[in-house]
């Protein structure tokens, strides 16, 4: 994975709580690799492959910021560096959204699912990895990975060049 | 339709403000079905499906409500009762999940797709018209339906019994 | 109080669930009044101040709407003729100020002073029978009223002539 | 300052973009001395006092967290390390109360108030640095404090024994 030059940018990882093993060990590789790159990961500060993307983060010495949907700072993980309790539910997905520059998505939750569509519904784009498969009136954008490497290694590329990121 | 009993039941419709003259048509109709039912319609306030539903209630003596993305309740189109500016952008879809017994999703945009994936998340029954079709670990709970009288039939149906519905 | 020829315009009514006798008085006269005038009530959709206000509203024949904080309709009171479960505890607050051409506040909760914080920020006028007074670098801008006739014939004077209010 | 045992326990700092020189050299001050108690900063990330908090933080190798009201990175102010866009407007202030162990406000700014007055209702201490003061049925539960020493004794000494502060 190529590190970035800028820096303070966000890549999210969504994913449910309720995980196989195989998303489970998916999840903490990219986590692993987003610090890496030098990113801050950003998820849904709960367990499964939320606690798993952090749990890599935190690892490799990264930042792991979890946006809790309930008014409690006691439900997020421990492997989270800032934990913000929005008291806002399901809508805190998009925030987790607007505030990456590319997101990665791991399993097929519900949960998961209403953030891809929330991306591409904001021009957020998504990699995926064993995720949903979507056929309707709009394309499926979702860009598919096989590992977290590659999916990683896409989601920086995309990152470098988005205007989200910030210069700091 | 059958009509409802109870009183102040929420019935949703879901679409995009880019539809097909297809989908309007469907739109219009399902939009006057739920005003005959009794039930009052939830959408999201602005054009395409939104307007078309609440055109049909409003023809049927109806009263159409719109949870509105933006600030101003200027970009509500002319056929609500009742606009609410929630000012929270994307955010706002899952207020509309939140406040309906059933909800009846027209074509295949991407706020469509998150508004589905939401109400799955959160165990409010979508009854579907022309909309996406979705596979990952969990599996696609949409009921389908092939014209306006059966959906609404069935979201009708299921406002009946759920607990979300209020005797008032 | 003079009726708005506008359809549609939304006055919300801003209040606490613990009030006093005299509170709840103002708040049914306030609620009966703007029912009078032709506009939309908008409260808090929950006990007190907001259930007396939709009373009033509902006994003349008005409509009063509900945002609710919670995510179950069954917290509505029974006065309500739409009800809106958005999820989001105290921030629906700013959904209330938001949709709202002028607001009426009536005694003096912590949610109640966020709300009229909140219009303050946002430009949105605030009439204020037994509220808050307060003093910062910011100036107090509730304009007082004593009576329930006063601050509705304010709110609705403000609602008259500001653009949030759609002629439908 | 005395530094804090547990990990991860957000203080926040609250107050306007448009500020005093004397706010302003508060809320630098305040910053250092929250990065020093080993506290994470949460403020609004734009400028005014939350750009001068966040200075204040990153010049003692502190988290400065910024959660954003609108929908983009670039309003972030440059002393962030972590940027969160909530897209969701004035609402977004809650977000802020909820997820800290406790706040300083600094300043008289009407977003200011809409915080303080939703952190009296939430149970979360403020301690006011020249900042509002208020009166209505209800009390003025903000605790004064004069210097920047004094409001983040008061803090930290808060941080310490809320149940809100998570060890991790």
């Amino acid at each position: 994975v190529r590190r970035l030059e800028v820096k303070n940018v966000n890549i999210g990882v969504i994913g449910a709580s309720k995980a196989t093993k195989e998303e489970l060990a998916l999840a903490v590789e990219v986590g692993r690799l987003i610090a890496r790159s030098g990113a801050t990961l950003v998820c849904g500060g709960l367990g499964g492959v939320m606690e798993a993307a952090a749990r890599g983060a935190a690892e490799e010495g990264g930042i792991a910021v979890g946006i809790l949907p309930g008014n409690s700072l006691e439900d997020a993980n421990r492997y989270l560096r800032v934990a913000i309790a929005t008291g806002m539910g399901e809508a805190r997905n998009v925030i987790i959204v607007k505030s990456c520059a590319s997101l990665v998505a791991i399993g097929g939750g519900y949960g998961t699912l209403s953030e891809i569509a929330t991306a591409m519904r904001l021009g957020v784009p998504v990699i995926g990895l064993l995720t949903w498969r979507v056929a309707g009136r709009d394309p499926d954008l979702v860009v598919r990975a096989v590992t977290a490497e590659e999916a990683v290694d896409k989601a920086v590329e995309i990152a470098r060049v988005r205007p989200a990121s910030r210069d700091a």
